[in-house]
């Protein structure tokens, strides 16, 4: 079966496991603590000596890293993932959007504001995270004002990607009120068979 | 043609020219001011309300924006994206790593620091992306210890996307001599068939 080291506060590691919920695949779940100061399951570092989740170990023992290359992985060949080389590249081009402009501000703000409860190291990133992390929402936003999912006429990885650290992204201090067409968006997708939430 | 909406300083657009090269693909090229303040030329807008570089227009007009998501695109059915599943996941591994640990921070500090030249407003800032970007630089050191190449046993668009900021991050203040394995394999880079500089 397939084994998925994670954290359930994570988007990064929600992700992996909504997709696997899609595709109706059965997942053994291995709980990573993330918290600073915390220490890596043994088998873990022996797989990725970073330690860092998700790491999906397939039925053969093989591990994947980097969220947005599992779902790639996973959703190939499937209609998560377009086989038109066109479409998959506007698909791709967001979760690149997805691990450039939105998760370096939106997550990490909300770890440290929400998850760490202890922001005070990272105090003067804190303004450069919520601006950097608005823009993102606001480009959204604006491609949702016209488009029912992310480069795509139907529901891929790129929501998928995106979706996991915006539902959340109240508890980094953004403001989802701000981006309505965001708000349906998210119902769309919590609207698609197999959705489970985070946790 | 293909035509190219770039900067000549930026490594996400030197990653598309870079490809082209190799693949031995004419190109026409856009200069694009990156400065902040500078207005985007027209024709660019019109393609794409952000005005972001690279974009990159296919000979039938159809826009495609993400530099790693338009290497995807360029790269399929050559040698430097693999088909194998698993091959092709732990090269796309490395390119959201890129995407998402590497240039926020290398390619950012040196933005400010050697490009504009006015790093004041970002002062704080400069410490987080240098911590960042040498953990960032330690890790394709680490990689680079036992592999010649990123995510496969030759050369590919994992290569190309980390090449493009690694390369020059002593613009942005890091010392590449504490990392000689990367020395070598910006040599292995440099050696590839169709080569061409930054700029």
């Amino acid at each position: 079966m397939l084994k998925l080291f994670e954290n359930p506060a994570s988007g990064n590691c929600y992700k992996v496991r909504l997709l696997l919920h899609h595709l109706g695949r059965p997942l053994e779940r291995v709980f990573v603590d993330v918290t600073p100061g915390s220490t890596r399951p043994a088998d873990l570092l022996a797989l990725s000596p970073t330690g860092r989740v998700p790491l999906l170990l397939l039925d053969d023992g093989t591990p994947l890293t980097e969220s947005n290359a599992i779902l790639n992985y996973l959703a190939s060949g499937t209609a998560y993932l377009p086989d038109e080389a066109l479409e998959r590249s506007r698909v791709l081009a967001w979760t690149y959007f997805e691990q450039n402009l939105h998760e370096p501000h939106i997550a990490t703000r909300r770890y440290w504001v929400s998850l760490v409860e202890d922001s005070s190291p990272r105090a003067n990133q804190l303004d450069f995270w919520l601006e950097n992390g608005k823009r993102a929402l606001a480009t959204m936003q604006k491609e949702l004002e016209t488009n029912a999912f992310f480069g795509s006429d139907h529901y891929t990885i790129a929501d998928i990607a995106l979706f996991a650290y915006t539902h959340v992204a109240d508890e980094g201090g953004f403001d989802l009120g701000d981006y309505p067409a965001i708000g349906e968006w998210m119902n769309r997708v919590r609207e698609q068979p197999g959705f489970v939430p985070m946790g």
